[in-house]
């Protein structure tokens, strides 16, 4: 309970300092966390299988009540876990008839070979005959621990366990259940106003080592009642992707289990291709997943502080994104902030070996509004106004490169001596 | 007097279980650290100029009797510091002719504008003054913080008493004044018989944040007794440097300072191009340089372990390098090192998004000599042996792709609390 307390204040938090679109309704998170939660036509379930914790749930279900157009981006890792294989393999079979998404944590079924397809393939055969359903209209996603055959025996005894759980009221259970290393369960729910009515995007997520943004694994797993047709999902996923998912960093390494899936249920209103209703769409599920993306940030292994990076001025957006990430990702940097410490050498020499372009001379750096270094190397700010923002919990850093269009943001952590701890015995 | 007796423990270990090329002879670092120490031709020297540390040395220079063949590798970061851009110019101007380096600790003067080059070539001119001969003969180089402005009163009142510390029987007081967050000097003398006679190779290195390889800055310097053109010289010292300095890594992160210099006095045996002899003094060259790199390795910040990795199988060199680079540089991998934990998911996850082409089905890895996992995700092992292996100050780490001809060794450590103990509060 105490995990979720944390998750509470902490969503509630980060929600009354978004910046919503305009034309979506955040639903916060009330403190007793039984609030409608999933949009029309989906409830979740979970259930302790004990695959590796004792004391908790660790296999959930999303269901829809009938088939929803669905869409997934996986891991580039070429180290794929096999669940990201078969899921893979169900969506391209069922992209417009796809009705649930089944996960565990504390094995992530990675490193398995041919007997750990066998068993994802068994989970998703024992809850569609379960549910009396097929197969193929199951996503599987997995987390926890590579290199370790499933404990089958648990593993579908729990399946065997979901229905009974199913609720429409919460997440939370759900987001609970696929817990690695995070400290709390990450979910949201957004109202999104659209010609057609109201639609609702609920998601819940996970981190938090291993994040770039691709083990401890992230996954994310999103519904929503819009009436949506594959393709045009699929453009809604990517886009909103990028600048969410694929832009925050916790340690640079990128998992063999990532994934962010979304089914759509079509109980709602719809949504077409060129639309106004589509821009809006594509907006407030950017706005969803940035704000999962941010909770995974914050919950990053060890992390005390929740850092914007943006570079802006570059040549483009490609080589505004390769410095934002490289110092988003140096030790050196997360160090520095960890320690509070106005460190802007240590910015710049990661920018400088990003491969980005640019001119050391024209250099500008900011912390929030606070001038830091201005072009010729003038760095002739206050310690002390620096200092006080460091000291803040969240904050940002902007690098301007030179005078050209490019610009790009990406959200960090510190590197604090809790990222040891946790990893150094993470295994075990 | 601690540091150096660390450092001649430290140097003498490696140097025993070395396999130094057969033409070589290392000469070992003798307890009293005194023995005969630079090349014929050579001198260095050392004193307390008080730039930002109050007890102890922190300029060095290590000077020829005569005019040097010479050559330089520079940091590939595009925020170079101010002696990396003068340096720079210098060895164009002057590549069979260098007398000197001059190098200071405590300030990188990196970040610095225009400046932090005035104070660079006041450095150059003012030794070059005190010695009788031309700023353009002299290599400066700097280590410390970032972006602060030297205080030039002290940096060259201590230029002006170097003159009485200079010996030609040791390189040590030269690779204390240089050591920044390093925890012992870094030194080795090799000997090399030639067909016209013995040469002598030596050099001083410092790390120890911020390899890859590129802060607290690698610095390498190098002398020669041998006669060598400056091409040749060059290619020599590229061609070891890629095995060498540029195979290790501690951080990921690239210094604005980095530099390698060699000067051959030309006292001693000629080389000529495309001789036998060439080919035994590139790989003295690089036996001597590797050696150096592994030093800066084993006292990488806060590093326990010193990690060979080598991928092998690779459908080529350029993909085994990627592998080798992404599993070094992994947090996830570094913490398993440091946390002795046979966590061999972590390093084929690492090698999957490293870019690097590959089945995973084919993947192979070794701990030493045991074998942690065979193709088709077999992982048979024993996990006491592998414990026993991790438990070690130094092993291998050996990854097979598949059957290509691709290789790679990359030398590594491990991420502790130090670490971030150091890194956390370098700056102040």
């Amino acid at each position: 309970m105490e995990k979720l307390y944390k998750g509470l204040k902490v969503i509630r938090e980060l929600s009354a300092k978004t910046s919503w679109p305009a034309s979506v309704t955040p639903m916060s998170a009330e403190s007793d966390g039984t609030q409608a939660f999933w949009p029309t036509g989906f409830s979740s379930g979970a259930v302790a299988a004990g695959i590796k914790y004792s004391d908790r749930t660790d296999l959930m279900l999303l269901l829809a009540d009938g088939a929803c157009s669905a869409d997934a981006l996986f891991t580039t890792n070429l180290c794929c876990a096999a669940p990201i294989t078969l899921s893979r393999e169900h969506l391209r079979q069922r992209p417009s008839s796809m009705r649930a998404i089944l996960c565990n944590s504390g094995n992530a079924n990675a490193a398995t070979g041919q007997k750990g397809l066998d068993d994802a393939r068994a989970m998703a055969a024992t809850i569609a005959s379960e549910l009396g359903m097929e197969p193929e209209e199951i996503v599987v996603a997995s987390t926890g621990v590579i290199g370790q055959l499933l404990p089958m025996e648990r593993v579908l005894g729990g399946i065997s366990s979901l229905s009974p759980t199913l609720q429409r009221e919460s997440g939370i259970d759900a987001a609970m259940a696929i817990m690695t290393t995070d400290t709390f369960p990450k979910f949201f729910t957004l109202e999104l106003r659209l010609s057609g009515g109201v639609v609702r995007l609920s998601g819940i997520a996970k981190g938090s080592g291993m994040i770039c943004p691709n083990m401890a694994t992230m996954l994310a797993f999103l519904a929503t009642d819009a009436t949506i047709a594959p393709p045009l999902l699929h453009e809604a996923l990517s886009r909103a992707n990028r600048n969410s998912f694929n832009a925050i960093t916790v340690d640079g390494d990128t998992s063999t289990n990532d994934m962010v899936s979304i089914l759509a249920s079509g109980k709602g209103a719809e949504i077409s291709a060129d639309s106004e209703d589509f821009t809006l769409f594509c907006e407030a599920l950017e706005a969803l997943m940035t704000f999962l993306a941010k909770l995974i940030v914050i919950d990053g292994e060890g992390a005390t502080k929740l850092v914007e990076i943006t570079v802006e001025g570059a040549a483009d957006d490609g080589d505004a994104e390769l410095a934002a990430r490289t110092i988003a990702q140096s030790s050196l940097v997360k160090t520095a902030i960890h320690g509070e410490d106005a460190n802007w050498g240590r910015i710049i020499a990661a920018a400088g070996r990003s491969g980005a372009k640019f001119n050391q001379d024209e250099l500008a750096l900011h912390f929030n509004d606070l001038s830091i270094l201005e072009p010729g190397f003038i760095a002739n700010f206050s310690e002390e106004a620096a200092s006080s923002i460091l000291a803040q919990p969240s904050y940002t850093i902007t690098l301007r490169l030179g005078s050209g269009p490019g610009r790009a943001t990406v959200w960090s952590c510190d590197l604090s001596k809790g990222y040891i701890e946790i990893n150094g015995s993470y295994r075990s």
